[in-house]
């Protein structure tokens, strides 16, 4: 479930278009009236208003919202005005090309969405870059990790329900035995993270549990890997089993003690605002003991703090 | 273009499968009735004649012509009979089956295909066997050739015309430099036919016949590769530089001196004879100095051959 507020009654993208231009003029930008209208509206919503402010003002919204507006607000905001499905092409593509740092975009993007919305983001690539996302991924990555996210990003997952219990048993071991080898023979474990459906791998994480009182989150190896291919693999794994689970941990980790990833609590919040936020914020509050709303009060400020606040639902902008 | 003769008036789907019913009754059956209705019947007119047959005669048409026919004839009439979208997902299970062997149907269906259309077959897999094509790949075959077919029948390759130039000139280098250190080190490789544009692909081979005065295919290693690998990757790259080229190449090996190969001359002229069987009999005339429709007169007989023929469209049936 969404956590973004449209109020009942909602104005004219004509309307709302106005109230931006008035923002933008005069003595310095009134960020809060442009949060006000952008922070309230959906994405098809959002979308009139880029056409009704283009149509009638002759500018790009974007443009001039960027010009407008800087730091982590702009690029927060920037990306919270493209289309949810392009935004998502948009951030692949860039990760792509800071793959070893910027991998877990492609994770997400890979592993939190259904094959078919993947499919999708998939088509928008193609349309805004002329290529594939996979060859950008193969050409761009190396070793473990290029054939981990490959498998992430190409397989077209069966998505439905159907688990076999003897495959899950089986594959649970190759997994223990691929563990147990180190980071040396790590086919079989990516090609049963990177080719099996969602429930299958459940089942099979599930078996690997029981079998050895462990995660496989748990067993995998960590430590030094300049490559990211460890990390990967776990986030991989972990937004597999349980997605909400899996951006607790990332929300919780960028808002860490020693300082804040803006980067990864914005794409968070605005890749989720209007899908499904509502049930990491749930479960932010179970594993945090505190709720999402005080955690980014606490770490951001200014109007970056605000625009965050009124995309997770908090009412304060 | 297609090669199949659809009459220019065409019986109802009831009389069609009265004809057949009559063709199945009193002593033996009658075959030439058989082929004179399928074969002159596209794949939407044979999908309502099924219907037809089986809402008034109570039975499965696939199933009784199953009984009713044997031999290459019969099997060359089961896959006819299947939708060819269908059709392509069941023989991309069954060769998933026996990888080792059947690996050209995974790559010509993977690499034939527009990427449009081989997600449709993925589509038609989830539905039929409540897995995705990819798994099953996966999980059957093994070192390169897994990571080949694997790459192959994943990806979502980008469509359109653009070629990068530069890039098909330094892929095609990373391409000789793979051959040159024999089959140990293709990772690159396998990325690269793996991933990139049929046009990229073809600016790439380009490239490098023009460096090195010979074609990718002729520099591939040959020779004995027990898991297939070698043979898969040439035809995979034959099959993306020019698949109607291709597709000669495979209806003249299956009709060599040395016997004929029926499963893959039954697999290409069903698979392609209301699709570009066209393309292919003209290409194949003036590479292999006969007709189409000689070869196979010269190397079938029976109900088996009327059956082709009508296909190839020679009106001999």
């Amino acid at each position: 479930m969404a956590t973004i507020k449209v109020p009942q009654v909602v104005p004219s993208p004509a309307e709302d278009a106005d109230a931006l231009l008035k923002a933008f003029q005069g003595w310095g930008t009134d960020e809060q009236a442009v949060i006000a209208v952008l922070a309230q509206r959906d994405a098809a919503q959002r979308k009139l208003i880029r056409l009704a402010y283009e149509q009638n003002y002759n500018e790009g919204l974007i443009q001039r919202l960027q010009s407008e507006l800087s730091g982590d607000f702009e690029r927060a905001v920037y990306h919270w005005m493209l289309d949810p499905v392009e935004r998502q092409a948009v951030m692949a593509n860039a990760a792509t090309k800071r793959i070893h740092e910027d991998y877990p975009v492609i994770v997400e993007i890979a592993c939190a969405n259904s094959p078919s919305e993947l499919l999708a983001v998939k088509q928008a690539y193609h349309g805004l870059y002329r290529r594939s996302l996979e060859e950008d991924v193969a050409a761009r990555a190396t070793g473990n990790l290029r054939s981990l996210l490959l498998a992430l990003v190409s397989t077209y997952r069966y998505d439905g329900d159907e688990v076999d219990d003897a495959l899950a048993q089986s594959e649970a071991k190759i997994i223990r035995e691929s563990v147990a080898d180190g980071a040396t023979r790590h086919g079989e474990l990516i090609r049963i993270v990177g080719t099996r459906s969602r429930a299958q791998l459940r089942a099979t994480f599930s078996w690997f549990r029981d079998e050895h009182s462990t995660s496989i989150t748990k067993a995998l190896p960590r430590g030094a890997d300049p490559t990211g291919y460890s990390h990967a693999l776990r986030s991989a794994v972990r937004c597999m089993a349980d997605a909400d689970k899996y951006f607790v941990k990332v929300l919780r980790n960028a808002m860490h003690k020693s300082g804040t990833d803006e980067e990864s609590l914005t794409r968070v919040i605005v890749m989720h605002a209007e899908k499904d936020l509502k049930g990491i914020k749930d479960k932010f509050k179970k594993r945090a003991s505190v709720a999402l709303e005080q955690a980014i009060a606490r770490d951001t400020s200014g109007d970056y703090k605000s625009f965050l606040m009124a995309l997770v639902g908090s009412g304060m902008i």
